[in-house]
């Protein structure tokens, strides 16, 4: 066996996290104690909250330093002490940035099947927790009616593409808003939402002015990836009894100062409206449901899924950044070897 | 009869509100149409939300220029073409600041009983749309368990008292929010808080420590009757799946400029919580079982009620103001006249 490569966590971003945040290092492979097991890294899926996880404050467990960035993996086991894995089994688990993770199965860990047609990828990009989370987090939190109007920020992220066409799915007119055309013109043609917003050089005015417009009959549910002036605008539009879905805030995760919060949050009051945050881990338990519905979904062409897949660990920074730079056309992973052996 | 003294709104304040805003005038006293009564009114509730009303982008109905300030108020039949109502009853009803309203009977409006051994005021303090609304508000946005740790602004006021002593008859730790030293008594000696927190001196962080120290458990409800930075400290301090009741912004609603939200919206996400925004008039239709439970808890000497009366149209513009200088002491109410003809 070979060293295990791991993408280390040498300092805590300040703020925009720089290239040396991080560190490539190379130390011997770990192995499983009773109840865990041994897993050959493939994907790893790059996400915005791993911005957060790397700050001490963080809402989860915070990433120790000089211990590997804990990410969401697709992997192969190749050591076993736990009765339900076998070695060559396909998973997915929370794993880290790095060759080989020690997994003790818990929260969605799962075998997967590496002989579907389906790539291995996409249980990261729809099966995984991205697709439980645009799943539950619109369905339970946003209770989408037919006929309601869904606006959804960062609509051309893993999690937005996802939500907007699931509204569709039931039947409301989804509006994205993402930054540049040629995200608008995705947001249209590769994901059918019914009208694109691009944010770019809009202030709050004019962003409520755009929402106005794609939204003619106001805003039922806000699906919030971005937080800042966007959520602000998004409140200045919303109607009676609106649900406000907080799922991310990408905005502000490499800010080093506190943000101001939106002005319009009396709108909470004047329309009666809910305002819900959502994680994904407590819906656990549900996942196999959410599974099988949006696999049907996904077989009968309604959801369409994009990846924008990097190469190699030792491209991890620039890789990540894309996140916060927007570069990422579609949901972004990082394949951990250019060779994969399944 | 006599003329009828209006308080009339002359022009939308800018920020706080000056006398000059509001005008005292005479006019004929107007005859009520098919389905109309005409009400003597005797005690008028000044709230804060009749600031909003003021302004031109009211969430609900602004009240018109030259017209009577609107209020909810507690008077007597004198003219009826309503087949409910007859001359002599005595109502709760949407009515306003003057000696006579013409009424359509709706919402909230119904007999009440002038010959009970209670006050007629405490139809505007505790069982009118005052006291449901902290019922409801709480109870079904807050949804509070035995145990859990309620933490309300505003907590001297009217709907802030009650808030906090339905917490307590639910088990809750009550935790309150006031300005002063002799507010925070009150709240702990007349209203059964377990602890009291001063907010007057304290910026972000110390309101923080405050909390902290007030609620060692964590904040499971924070009832808000306030916004503003107390808002932001409160969102600071919130445990998981924490309810946080939008009711008011009483220190916004005199803003001539718009006001940065809260900087600790993310805890919204941190914490898996929801913000939900209360406007009485949702639940209208089940009040009567509300003001059944109100009943009982005061006959049986568990909610204590503070009332502040102020008396003479011609003293709306200082009474009104009180609300907003945190001068009153208990619900605010106005009675018309000094001699009260019942």
């Amino acid at each position: 066996m070979h060293d295990n490569r791991r993408v280390v966590l040498r300092r805590r971003p300040r703020g925009r996290p720089v290239a040396e945040d991080f560190a490539l290092v190379r130390e011997a492979i770990a192995g499983p104690a009773e109840g865990e097991l041994l897993v050959r890294n493939l994907y790893c899926s790059l996400d915005p909250a791993m911005r957060r996880w790397m700050d001490e404050t963080s809402y989860a467990e915070p990433i120790a330093l000089d211990s590997a960035i804990r990410c969401t993996g697709v992997g192969r086991v190749v050591g076993s002490r736990h009765r339900d894995f076998e070695v060559g089994d396909h998973l997915i688990a929370m794993c880290a940035v790095e060759d080989y993770s020690v997994v003790r199965p818990g929260g969605f860990t799962r075998k997967i099947d590496a002989d579907h047609q389906m790539s291995l990828s996409r249980y990261l990009s729809l099966y995984g927790p991205i697709g439980m989370t645009a799943y539950f987090s619109l369905l339970e939190c946003g209770r989408p009616k037919e006929g309601e109007t869904v606006l959804v920020s960062g609509a051309a992220g893993a999690v937005g593409s996802l939500v907007g066409q699931i509204a569709k799915i039931k039947g409301c007119r989804a509006v994205g808003i993402a930054g540049g055309a040629e995200k608008c013109a995705l947001l249209i043609n590769e994901f059918g939402f019914d009208a694109a917003i691009d944010y770019r050089g809009r202030d709050l005015e004019s962003l409520i002015d755009a929402i106005r417009a794609a939204c003619p009959k106001g805003v039922d549910i806000y699906f919030d990836n971005v937080g800042g002036v966007i959520l602000d605008a998004a409140l200045g539009c919303i109607n009676q009894f609106a649900r406000l879905v907080e799922c991310g805030m990408i905005s502000q995760y490499n800010s080093t100062t506190a943000q101001p919060g939106p002005s319009n949050i009396w709108q909470i009051i004047a329309k009666a409206a809910t305002m819900q945050g959502f994680l994904g881990r407590h819906y656990v338990d549900r996942y196999p449901k959410a599974m099988t519905e949006l696999r049907r979904w996904s077989d009968e062409g309604r959801i369409h899924v994009r990846e924008h897949i990097e190469t190699g660990l030792e491209n991890f920074y620039p890789a990540f950044m894309r996140l916060f730079d927007g570069t990422n056309k579609g949901k972004l992973l990082l394949q951990v070897d250019a060779e994969m052996r399944l």
